[in-house]
């Protein structure tokens, strides 16, 4: 049984807690927010305890990991004195916005063997685990080249554009990620970005649609395409081309009824939005693989390094963005 | 090259006029209609003749194969005219709506060995025959199960009900030789009749919707379901289940075309409807099979006797649609 | 908060005990079964209490209500005592083997205003209870023909079979019942049986292969196809055909992954088998439903009157297996 | 009635000449090749003359139009020799393998309003087309990404290759206008190339594989992506993604049939190969097109600045292949 506490009980935390709560080799014993009716409302819900700091959380004895909920610039500081205080971490995507602070960290804490899983959740969605698996088996020979489609349902807010990072760290940032659990390292990235969506975001400096190329170590080439609207909701789609095959991964639906009409046949529903009912089985599978690792003291995945390596590839797609030109990376 | 003539230029009559005027092995000679203008009409947008009579198509030496398209009361006398005559003949379906006229026309031609296949276009269908091809070279085990979905996109002019013969004669027909095409002989027949469609339908005495239950010979349940209106194109379906899987054949569409929207994803447009464009690879292929019959000397199929067996059935449906009782076929 | 005990701690009863452990707005209190091993290892697992005896459930005044999930000859004996114990049952399906013990007990239990569900779990799948909707709601116009297509994965053993009740009440009655949920009351019944699939199954006296025909009181036609082997999962799908459309609700996957390769294309794992993992949200939906109809004081559907209806078909349908004809049901 | 010849009778000139010979407003006169044989057995299938020079063919008046299938580098003399002789063009793709060759030809003709349509015969797919249609038709609204796979079912042969003029002009010219055909003209290209196929290709300076990123004026980003082999077939697929929706155009099957087994299930058979059986529809309409364009006196289309518009693509292809950066069209 491990003991864990979760810091931050906004929308994504709330459900990382309950789900701790309902897992059968997991304890929730506290949970945290600075905001104390958000922490108030979760620690009801499930019936634990709410701390009162964060010194709290990580000084006491019976918590062996800690979830990191919690906003973007926190992510460094509370994985670090996490790391100090002995606890393991689940901390959210992405480690941070800023490429130097998060180096700085894992250079802080790389020394002590840390154990630190950055939440990549869809890595842990049970058709792009299965699609991976089979591509690593060698069903489709060599891959030569993926298809990687992420789009979301409606643009955020303007208030979460200003502080998101931009769409290559925000929301891009999972496709690197996916790309690297795929095909491994990138060699080379080249990206378009435009703002098609909404002139707010635009004028925020920032982009919402996306064409991204990579180029991997291992001389695959991987385009993303992302945008931050689609009406028929949250497409999320990867295909995995290679010298003896194609895989294909595809969207979730509520149900699988397929409607005739004298307009139209074999129509289904909009996709399922947004990610927490998409990915609701990846959420519970990556809980799941933190508590198994935690126990078994088998080593976290996706780790830090990994979590640097895709705000890596987000700084080096803006640059592309900025200059047009390729950019490599050693 | 097989010289050929076409007796009937109705709508059906002139699709295989033109199959036949485009076949590369044979020659389509000259056609005959009572009504002179629709002879005409084929006979001048195909530069072939008109025959003035019957008679003249008949002892036309040249003349090695006729194509029977016309009304279904004249298919007897004019394939026992033309087997007499030698000439080999390829007959619309039904063979005739009574089932003695028929079993009287065979009595008399039998002995000559006649050379005469019926249009079951179906049979031709790429995609149904592909499917038998794979059940009779085992790919699922033994057939245990068949589902045969035929709907026609809307209800014939009641002109047409009132001499098409009824449901089972006129249209059933069809599923019922799909069926011992697919599973041979046919030991029971239970049918249940509806009159969902169009009351007019019903006034006629006939119905416009059918669930029909075959056990064939060979052991296996075949399951027919048949309506005279489906909004959304002519849908025509067939399901074998085997002790060792599946296999479908599906409906075919103009493009592959797909739309998703805010309101529904993955729809495709209505299919194709009706049957000169769903089968017409179908019409391509028997005219084919029946050129390819008659210049190799190899049996026709499928012949007098598989039309006798379909009519047959759809006579013994029709008893237990009258009974509520299971009808054998010895 | 619905205060509950299991009754029976087999494979299925031990699933709804976990799903009543985990509902937020029930408490299980207490399971029992005959063999004690049984009840130890579902009251370690969910930190229950054991009950000694049925009669320690019914006379426990913080139980409101009782799941019955032990074998089929004590359902009607339980049932009967919980209503006279003032309590309300879930109970699985069938309601009995024999049609007039069921009856008695609904004469017996029917002036008491029982509150009793019976299980029929298909009714609470998100797809098909969509399907409903949509057809309620006159998306496709007035029901004129459905296909119900049921293929378990494997035949039960032989031990299972002797005591089943035979194909009709033991498989088919979820049919039945869906027949009833989409179209409302049965007139007529017709059954084609087969064994195809096991002799040892036919040895017995029973089938493993059916196809069964009905036509309801509003006058559209159903039909349903069952086996008891189908090597590609557990198949379970709905076609429903109106004057004004189709709908279609079909079969789910552990993953959404496709593979093409030089032999094939477009190609899915097999579906997901068995019925605890193909009806996880129903199950779990129809937990939650007894419980808000529990709570809200609002009738149980389905009740003991869909699951004496249900087995009155299946005796309906072997009649028509014996004798060849048409079954009528008043 | 149009007057055809056709020059060139290697496979696809051949084509063509039999859909030009069973055109019903076409009339096949004569065919040319310089290999007599060729020549010879073209005629003999089609009944039609053997010219014995290009000359013969432009000086006969009743040749209204010429389709040229000959060797890449003759195509500018021969459209430009037709145009000079008052003779409407339809020209194998591309153009020419050299973007300043093709200019001049075009500086030659154009002053003459010439009738030359270039063959890109994919924008005449009835799935491409239509999809194209429902685009213009606004039922994405607008525009703002689109994704063109593209894969050959095998590698050419070496000689093949080394005449090709390379990937970017031999066999992504098609997807740059395809990509022009549904969004209008690009204003940069990126390109990412790989030789993953065959090391051979590779030798010869060509690559095999690619990604390629399109921005066009409209905003629009586009990405295509090629390779040389697919082993499921010929892989020809567009996603379209507007500011409303999306639609997708597929594959080609020679069969709807679909097997399920107890590996796996809803597999279908390889794709159609190669570009004559997948495009037959469109090879048919492309002709279909020209003669109309010709008989009614109505502009080609595509048409020689289409030709030249996806040479230039290509070029620009190949010098961001070199250098890494984004190339601009003015």
């Amino acid at each position: 049984m491990v003991g864990m506490a979760v810091l931050g009980c906004g929308r994504i935390g709330r459900m990382h807690a309950r789900n701790l709560a309902r897992h059968s080799r997991a304890k929730l014993l506290m949970v945290f927010d600075v905001r104390a009716e958000a922490a108030q409302q979760t620690a009801t819900e499930l019936g634990v305890k709410i701390a009162r700091s964060v010194d709290e959380v990580l000084s006491a004895g019976e918590v062996g990991g800690v979830l990191v909920a919690t906003p973007t610039d926190t992510h460094v500081p509370l994985i670090a004195a996490a790391v100090r205080a002995g606890k393991a971490v689940l901390c959210e995507k992405p480690v941070d916005l800023d490429l130097e602070r998060a180096r700085a960290c894992w250079s802080e804490i790389a020394g002590s063997k840390p154990r630190v899983m950055i939440g990549f959740n869809r890595r842990f969605d049970p058709s792009f685990r299965a699609l991976r698996e089979r591509l690593q088996r060698g069903e489709i020979g060599t891959l030569e080249l993926a298809v990687i489609t992420s789009r979301d349902p409606a643009p955020p807010p303007q208030t979460y554009i200003k502080t998101s990072g931009g769409l290559m760290r925000d929301m891009t940032i999972h496709d690197f990620d996916m790309a690297r659990y795929l095909a491994g390292d990138i060699a080379q990235v080249h990206a378009f970005g435009a703002n098609l969506v909404d002139p707010a975001i635009g004028k925020l400096g920032d982009i919402d649609t996306c064409s991204v190329s990579l180029r991997t170590k291992s001389g695959a080439l991987i385009q993303i395409n992302n945008s931050r609207r689609c009406v028929y909701g949250y497409d999320q789609r990867i295909e995995a081309f290679g010298s003896n095959g194609m895989l294909q991964a595809g969207n979730q639906y509520a149900t699988t009824v397929e409607s005739w009409s004298a307009e139209r046949t074999g129509a289904r529903e909009p996709l399922l939005s947004f990610f927490i009912e998409r990915y609701r089985e990846a959420y519970t599978s990556e809980t799941d693989a933190f508590v198994s690792s935690l126990e078994g003291g088998r080593p976290m995945s996706p780790d830090f390094a990994d979590g640097l390596a895709a705000l890596r590839l987000a700084v080096a797609a803006e640059e592309s963005l900025r200059t047009g030109a390729v950019v490599g990376l050693d």
